[in-house]
């Protein structure tokens, strides 16, 4: 618990000398606390938005990493792919094969683009921040990027600055905003021919320009495992976004800046690769701050593949958002928005049902931290605890139809079920806590997907 | 009660002498009873798809009518619509003034459609039969109908048979298929210089091909309301429909059949009118097989400026369907699939959602009737009946904290909960039968939305 | 010569009372005289304009009947062509295989037509007569017509009335403007199911509006070599526009009204089969008003195939039109429009060298009549004539180096060059006139590709 | 006339040493003498190609400047253009206000360029040698360009080198082929906030790999009148392309180097610009080897709007290049092909008129050299003079039909008139000849536009 204090601390020191500077190394990066807002929030949304969510287009029975409807444009023309014969059989079918994927751009049209509804609906999932894609791998920037000319979002396609109309609508919501910027360029042919001149003439000011300009809460980078961190100059432009940039006080980066560097360096650790692996991390403690993303169905960008069984349903993701909380990390769930620039209403749904669930139960999610005292998760917990002060919250993604009993817990306890008003019978024996659920019926039931008790003055 | 009777002892009749025609007068053909297929069916589903769902378009905070993205073409050409400024907007802003409405056919492409997926969908839903827009006001036939050259989904869009695809895919599984046709066509200029001729040449060889090709269950017209029956010399269609045609005992239709002839003549009866004056039915008892159709949002063609709030919840289109089946009638719930191709994800979760609560409670909707002792429906009903055989089903559209009495119930009745395997409390006083709600938990509440007590041998 | 003095009494006559009327039988419909206007104009410019116009391709070194481009949809869909290969390998190339000839209508967007341009254009070409294609086999009408919905260039594609618009601009200039119309249909599903029905319902009232709405002084019908005239009830439409339609005085048609009519019914006698099958019809003597239609290329609808070596020079183009008009016939030359509305610049060039050198000597083929003593047209033929009045027009196609001596001419005979203002050396032996050319060099020549000396009195 | 030989001086020493360098500098740069086959070429087509083909449109009755079609992007944008208002007028109408120049992309499909097709016509043009717009002003290559990744004919578009598909045709003709090349790039941000980042990072290596992948002939840059030769780094690009390159032997280039450098520094001299402000270089001797570039009708880039009066006639076109080399210098005429990949037939019949011209009269231009004693050309000039070895040719754009003198011709002097085998009558007094021009009839005229008399030994 000493970074929040080193933290504050540090911003004080700042405030009279500009002297704390952080250095281009590791050492000096990593000595930076993951600003506290980041690990309170618990709950972000992922939005993948490209020339890809044109064609929008993934198998959806093959392995996860290729259902990803972003990677079209790799597929296609990656013979080794496991799936190179789907995405080419379907491309050829639907758009003929002289139609190049840099065609797609014609058909991102935005029209239907309203930030400020996309930002109520954000909203009222109950997220704290958002991260949208500024650029994928395909390297359209999502701005008007001076290093991608006429391969951004303002000089063809919808002719609109994505990027900055969303942001400002999020950030009027009061929501942190964020941006994912891929590093590599799948077929940039400098990127290709010259990384050291893509780093400094392109990608490094392409990174600067989306900072200053948009001011981001978060950087969120990718595409970094072709190169070491030394040839992405990762620690150079983490020293100028750490002692110089207009957010070096809140900005939250990510572990992925070079291929040695995942849950090594840079800031929060993200986990994604163990999901894809199926190794889902469940009951893995990560003593620093991470964050997990993850789709509501297989892919990340918008696939009109996928059908209502493809999609998680929101008793899942709740389930997902509190495996995550219980164990230390963030959840950042992924939408995938449609080329005429809608959210797909599948999506709002699943978002306003996590909404209506943090409605009632957000007190054992937000600001919590995980419980050094809980029992190791496995493929069969379905008893979870978070804590905040003195408060420890229990919470069950399978209603207890019997009593329940948790340990080591202060005799100055109180249990309450969130959102019910009634009394919840409770029984100490030294530190175990029994707790009998109270008689609920379908219309007294204040929640659907998972009830958490709150047992006050618990530590 | 006497039709069903009357119905069967004619397809005795039938089986035995080829004499029993009916003449085209509306004596004659109101005297054929409506097939049961129908009125045991309950549950059907409406899938309004052609042009319109090209721009997919219609403004959401209007009044409902306008709300109708397959009117597009209309709105925006009648300086008299309501929404006639907010449709040429959209639509000049988006496509430019020149683009005309026959335009948007190159965007009809259903790439994705999959008639088997649908009809899985479809089948899951628990509906028991489907009606498609074979053709609707626009005049652009879903088959290739020499009638509308040109103007078809083989000859241009698609350039594919969607009628007859989906119709052969709802067939595999088991549903009734029918076709929803407009009678006439708002800017056919043969229907608007000389409709006797346009009846003659254009509509009636085209419905006698719609139902001589594709055999349907349900033949669903509209657009009735410009001319008599006499000019659309409806009755002569359907002695020919009746004696002649290869669906003659097994087809249903409705009651749209010229001005004068709603819930007059015909077949079943539709209320569609009713809803959208905003004067719900609720009470209204109709002595006549009927029928409802309404969206899941406020329009029937897909409309993709419709988010969430737009989209009726799970929860209360089930409630709707109870009302309409104790009611005596059917309900027809629209889906309105894209330009595409796909069914929308969040209908796809609407109908398995209906889906799920028909495969608990089922057996209180298919097959029923209303229940003649049944207290009058008020806009506050929460408890509804429907009787099948000696049984009575009691809906609870809220789950009853506190016990329930039923009124004029044979002593020998027994009450379960549907879906629930312990015992209900019951205490009969006279004919009163009182009915304690078992005490359930969010882990043994056997579904969501509603609850149904069956009490078998009540009647 | 009886036929102008008739035609003349019966003007008198119809002026005087409306009782000449002609019947519905060939040898009445014959009996009318073709307006004189249409001799004497010798020279009128076909224009084949219409989806074709789109892809507006046809292989150009195929057999002359399979380059043209008008006829691109038939071919793609006739396997029995000797081009069917080289229409579906362009086809499937260039636009795909699942692109159908429809959806060519998108790119018939004429946004560079302006009628008035196109007027001069066809004025200064020196021809006094104009004929476009308002339908050709396609179906698709370059005007609002009633019959072809969405199948016609107001509802879909330019959304302009084309017909309309170039007939008033062609007749501002003071020329004839007349329509092309193809009696058949290859794919419309009426004409292939009910000749009949789409002779009364689609056929005759689309002439008769055409017909009604531009008032046109040539119709000019085609595509008739499936049916007898019976069946297309031609002398029945044709008593109709001699008798009652607004242009039963000037109206001029063809001889292209059933398989049995060629060369035998109708208007004037038609010569392009002829041509074709490349027995020029050279030498032949036809005792009828006869007209013979070519195109600049091997094609009449815009090929964009066709190279400078496809194209007849100038030189070439004004040898056929002396050849034909020495003969007793017309030129219909055709130009093919693009897609955007424009004469292609190459067709402006032979346009305008025609009208270069019609300003010099029209003197030699308006108003002419063939000269009965002149020799037997061969192929090597370089010496033709014309007569009006008393005069003689001796035209070489090549200048004659030596003196040229021309038979069956009166002793007053006085020579001139057209064009030239110098005195030209003739000399008389008996009816024999001697003409010794004048000695022109490249600074004194008044035209090129041929010449004409004006024989006054020699007849 | 030391040039040459120092030229051929020089080869023989580059054979035997690597040390004849030249340096970045204008000194040594200009030292280079022009390769002798660029001034006997003499005649050049230059083609303006690129997306601005698409649009294809200016406006015909404005200044020169502003009808120049490949101009659009900046017209449409420049609101001080004189053409503001007609080109936005245009645009709007016709693409709608939201339609951007990249857009146009799409539509520049090429789909009929058969480079062999192109290269036959421009051999029998009688031209030497072909200059295309490898990039122009809007910054897109014809070649797959690493610099100009997704804005390249490769990456979109026609997805297709159009560079070298043709580069190689025209090779295989026998002709040379050269590129035009823009230095500046109107809305490249690189260009607009870094020049010198731009030309180090962007236009050298374009350059670069230009000349490397494709051995030019001729590198034709322009655009360079924003900066000084300097910031371009002309000189050291030069130095590269004359010491180290693959064409250093051969390759011409002109004076477009910077805004300083025009008729001062690089190769040969343009002269367009005094052209467009109509001080037509009549008469203007000037001592370097020179060319003159223009369009057959008043754009480079194709320009649908052109009608035939827009057009120079063929006769115009002989008589400029005429003019051109009796005054030293070359003719680079334009042609603009269409963005499906066709040269516009109007523009091959005016090639091949001088085509016709040349392989008649082609001795008098190719391999002359302007002849010093030649009276001054002047506006009404009909006589012209060029020189080969002793022979001078007298070539009259107006068929003298009088005598005509040539002073200062030696005693020896035989005079004919090329393409005619008859005699010419001559007659000497001193140094003055007197030619009579033999009697020529259009059955004897070598040729149309111009004669040329050819006197043997006159120097």
């Amino acid at each position: 618990m000493l970074r929040p204090l080193f933290f504050f601390v540090t911003l004080l020191v700042c405030g009279l000398s500009a002297q704390a500077q952080y250095e281009a190394n590791w050492n000096s990066i990593d000595s930076r606390p993951v600003p506290t807002w980041f690990q309170d929030a618990k709950f972000g949304i992922f939005i993948h938005w490209g020339v890809f969510s044109v064609p929008a287009w993934g198998p959806t029975k093959s392995a996860v990493y290729e259902q990803y409807a972003e990677w079209y444009w790799w597929r296609l023309l990656d013979p080794k792919a496991a799936t190179y014969k789907e995405f080419n059989d379907f491309h050829n079918r639907t758009y003929g094969k002289d139609f190049k994927y840099q065609d797609f751009v014609k058909g991102f049209t935005c029209e239907m683009f309203e930030p400020a509804d996309w930002a109520t609906i954000l909203e009222q999932s109950g997220a704290r921040y958002v991260v949208l894609t500024s650029k994928h791998h395909e390297g359209f920037t999502l701005w008007p990027s001076a290093q991608s000319w006429n391969w951004n979002a303002v000089d063809v396609g919808p002719h609109r600055d994505l990027a900055g109309d969303l942001s400002q609508a999020v950030k009027a919501k009061g929501l942190h905003m964020g941006f994912y910027y891929s590093l590599y360029e799948w077929f940039n042919p400098l990127y290709k021919s010259d990384v050291n001149k893509y780093v400094d003439d392109h990608m490094i000011p392409q990174m600067k320009d989306l900072v200053t300009r948009y001011k981001p809460d978060v950087v969120w980078t990718d595409g970094e495992w072709d190169h070491p961190s030394e040839t992405w100059k990762s620690t150079s432009f983490l020293a100028w976004l750490y002692n110089e940039s207009p957010v070096k006080e809140t900005v939250v980066v990510n572990d992925r800046w070079g291929k040695e560097t995942r849950s090594k360096h840079g800031g929060i650790y993200t986990t994604e690769y163990d999901l894809v692996h199926d190794q889902t991390s469940v009951g893995k403690k990560i003593e620093h701050p991470w964050e997990e993303c993850r789709g509501i169905g297989g892919s990340f960008g918008y696939n009109r593949n996928e059908q209502l069984s493809d999609y998680s349903t929101s008793e899942k993701l709740v389930h997902i958002l509190i495996d995550k909380v219980a164990r230390g990390g963030n959840l950042l769930l992924n939408i995938g928005p449609t080329a005429d620039g809608r959210i797909p209403v599948i999506m709002q749904q699943r978002l306003a049902d996590m909404g209506g669930w943090l409605r009632v139960n957000g007190e054992a999610i937000y600001g919590t931290r995980s419980w050094d005292k809980a029992p190791a998760v496995t493929a069969d917990t379905k008893v979870y605890y978070t804590r905040k002060g003195n408060d420890l919250y229990v919470i069950c993604t399978k209603f207890p139809e019997q009593s329940l009993t948790v340990k080591g817990v202060s005799k100055n306890a109180k249990v309450s079920l969130l959102g019910y008003s009634g009394k919840v019978a409770q029984a100490a024996s030294g530190s175990d806590l029994k707790i009998t659920p109270p008689s609920l019926n379908p219309a007294t039931n204040p929640c659907q997907y998972a009830w958490v008790f709150k047992v006050a003055n618990a530590l």
